[in-house]
């Protein structure tokens, strides 16, 4: 069982989560899922039934957590998982952000690098989806400007930390490191 | 004659259509330019006055076509088109928006799909222009999070169809595909 | 001492002024920072202050210019810089457009034009930072759809002025050119 990083960061509709899963399911056969969307509303519930849909026949098995990745994580593989997908860090950073919205940069990058520290922990391949959200014009919301930075921060602490990383673009994975 | 699919992706000002022209440019010399955009007011007039100036005296003939593009394909390749630019789908989803406020991820996918399906019949070289728009903040309004995920679900469709696809920074063209 | 353009262009908390610091350290010991942010507020005088500490202990000298690039660079040759950083030029232009609402994009090419050929008068190496802002969906504001364009404008010329162009994207930097 081979221990692997992969951060797979791209736009919306890049692509993003079917390349990770593909990832994923090369990694192994024990496929645990760390879904972080709360499901809050009809157009979030679509999201989730269709990326279940998708996962279906698998073999996955899904861990939902909002919040608590490092449990999350250990308790896949206190199980066993080969193979863990991580969907999403941005839901996650949004879930962090709605339980503190004082979440500074600073809270940030610490949870980062605790998430990566654990990552080094966790036998077998876990991959990580992001999405970049900072190539637009800035926000005028100060909560929107800062959840942009608290997530090119988080980006850049799991980028350094994974062993490889792709850029999506219209469904196209480029390897950027 | 050289059968190919080009897709051309980029952000605003990125160098998207210049590029697009080159490459249509160097594919032939019967040339037809499909024009997907409407004329509603003074900035648009201005862009779509400003792209034919640049592409005055290279020989091409246009085709002003809002929403059925298969159709003008059609028209383009039966008078001989060698080379035809279309310019630009981001422009088409809006227009077929505009005309069904209904339009899903499973109807923008049927017409992608379809239309794929056409620029295989087509003789010659088609070059497609389309807007990433998906790597900025989710946006507020439901319209514009759906027109983002259609427009990032019809760009995964053509890039799959597509030969090469290209991704413009800065005038600067990456081959991705 | 190398004469070289570099032009260093990503979105938001993607790594863009780290990068461009280790290139501008890389390529010179007189080193010129030429600063082009107005401290308006609270939230720009902290990012000014985190961009000081991160450079502290590494031998800068500051030229805070927030409109005439140009005469900072001369100024910053005269005085023997062999490696000169400017960031940014997004604000740069957002300055620009602040003492000139009536700024357009043939007005916007003649600076970048100017700019580019000064760059090529001053020896040593120049790095400048530029934000990546048009991947997100068209804005609703004109001003803003107007900056967008300037920026991209811009980007082009100094793109196509550079011996190198790099593309950060969770930290990691792409060479695009």
């Amino acid at each position: 069982m081979k221990h692997e990083v992969i951060l797979v960061i791209g736009g919306a509709r890049s692509g993003k989560s079917t390349w990770a899963e593909q990832l994923a399911c090369a990694a192994g056969e024990r496929r645990y899922y760390i879904a972080t969307c709360p499901v809050l509303d009809a157009e979030m519930a679509d999201r989730v039934a269709r990326h279940r849909r998708l996962r279906a026949g698998a073999n996955w098995t899904t861990i939902e957590e909002q919040t608590e990745l490092e449990n999350a994580l250990e308790r896949a593989a206190a199980a066993g998982a080969e193979s863990i997908l991580v969907d999403c860090l941005t839901l996650w950073i949004n879930n962090l952000l709605f339980h503190d919205p004082d979440l500074d940069e600073a809270g940030m990058a610490r949870r980062a690098e605790s998430l990566a520290a654990c990552l080094q922990r966790i036998p077998g391949t876990t991959v990580l989806v992001i999405n970049e959200v900072g190539l637009g014009l800035v926000p005028e919301s100060p909560l929107a400007r800062r959840f942009r930075d608290l997530s090119g921060r988080c980006a850049q602490i799991l980028a350094a930390a994974a062993d490889r990383v792709y850029l999506t673009v219209a469904g196209i994975a480029q390897k950027i490191k």
